[in-house]
């Protein structure tokens, strides 16, 4: 069943205690992609670059189902680049450089075969972005999900109430909710924010794992432990793409079928880390997700 | 089965963003007694306490099948204190005070009927105290559990390495597993570890749950999500007193086994930080842990 995906298709510039890569693809949209590609073949991606893009990148996309003709390809124009440097931790991160440049005017108009899209996932951009595109379906979707960041709670926080009030599952990390909440206790901080009109809510936590609530449930599903973690950027977006693309192959958004999803996203984000950029999230294979869900069958499954 | 415990009993001043408590029965060896007691009714404590510790307290243990007279008590001596405050975050805390008193002089002897003993937690002393506490045992333990702090990995860490040697399961937190190992990486932390002797590691994350590592497999226990932590103080030695207790119980040292033994350890940590002290910890019902752990498996468990 069909997925759109609005997000960033960008450069990176990433150094990590294990190295360095120097403007390499990147960008929230394209991870997000390439880890739902393994699950459904039906992808619209909706983003904006400039022209220095490589089309062989879209190419790539275009050869395993994800449909780039929402993406705005701007002649003259450079393609929006983050450039960061991990700690030790490799949790933490200093930004070195952000250039918006095509993506200061990003303001996305979806093809028309976009319209009909059945499961959308809103990647982090600004809630008026994000609100717009809403307003572009033609038909109710079954399920829409929203990324943010702290940035837009604190600049940005009466047009991101609005797009969560229009979400069906916010994905968020526990900073953010702790942020967006006022509360610290991460149960009490999902039960606020909950009130605001998502059915569904992810905190992730990073190599802790991430949480699934609703108002009556709540699932944990853990990281996977890795011998090293190479480049953690994408993490977030390849769970994302991975959860999405699970529940777009199954068309099944109960509880217990997203409990899977979240499963399944957090194999595809223990990929992505793996290597820099997206080469590892390129390279994996149907049996290497199989063999990744047993490990987590593994890692978290206890008879009592 | 005989379960023997050596650790502190004693007094502490908590303070938290949710209240203070003055002078409160502390201590880890009575943390743990208390989380096995509900496994186990033949637990041998060892520990010292000042003439100022209430007697009513030992009784209160002894109640639960708890032995006492391996708790040594120093006529005109004071016990133990520790007072420290908590941060809004409650992850990071601050020491106020540390009075060894008659910790300081701490040598334990085991009693006769100790020495038999099945499985053994050896809580956090001085490696040197582990150490002569293993070699009091009279008949090979079915499994010593060890837990230590930074402290001695600072400033005691060639007899630290041997006490380790010399246990079954290792039981430290993220922090002193890669400070322990000089690795970042948990997982190459635990198999470097791993080489030092123990079969076993657990590595608690606090509110991000415990892993358990052998040399082929890793189990991951989360850390229950909770309205309300109203004082850490207690958990990791819960914890452990849950998973010593329920192995101890199931006489069962099999890897699928300390999987069950760890959810019951979280299940007891869980408890025990619901309220200052072991007010929660000393009045919680089979119910309450039945329900508890009915909570953990929905909390993680999940079908592929």
């Amino acid at each position: 069943m069909s997925l759109l995906i609005v997000g960033t298709v960008a450069f990176d510039t990433i150094e990590t205690p294990f190295g360095k890569a120097d403007m390499v693809v990147g960008g929230s949209g394209q991870y997000a992609a390439y880890a739902a590609s393994y699950f459904t073949n039906d992808i619209n991606l909706v983003s904006i670059v400039g022209d220095d893009f490589p089309k062989a990148e879209l190419a790539e996309l275009n050869k395993r189902g994800v449909k780039t003709d929402g993406i705005k390809v701007v002649e003259g124009g450079k393609s929006f680049y983050w450039a960061g440097k991990y700690h030790d931790n490799m949790n933490d991160r200093d930004t070195l450089v952000t250039d918006l440049n095509v993506l200061a005017d990003f303001d996305p108009v979806l093809p028309e075969d976009y319209k009909q899209s059945e499961y959308i996932m809103l990647g982090n951009l600004t809630p008026d972005i994000q609100i717009s595109v809403i307003n572009q379906l033609e038909v109710k979707p079954k399920l829409v999900m929203l990324d943010t960041m702290n940035l837009w709670i604190d600049i940005a926080r009466e047009p991101l109430l609005k797009a969560i009030s229009m979400c069906d599952v916010l994905s968020i990390n526990d900073e953010e909710a702790r942020m967006l909440s006022g509360e610290h206790s991460i149960v009490q901080a999902a039960a606020k924010i909950l009130e605001l009109g998502p059915k569904y809510l992810i905190i992730k936590k990073g190599e802790h794992g991430a949480l699934l609530f609703d108002n009556d449930n709540v699932f944990f599903a853990p990281a996977m432990p890795l011998q090293r973690v190479t480049d953690p950027t994408g993490a977030g977006d390849c769970f994302a793409g991975g959860f999405l693309g699970y529940i777009a192959k199954t068309g099944d958004i109960s509880f217990d079928n997203m409990k899977r999803a979240l499963v399944y996203g957090a194999a595809m984000a223990s990929f992505v880390v793996e290597d820099f950029s997206n080469h590892k999230i390129k390279s994996v294979t149907q049996s290497d997700i199989k063999e990744r869900i047993v490990r987590f069958v593994q890692l978290s499954q206890f008879t009592i």
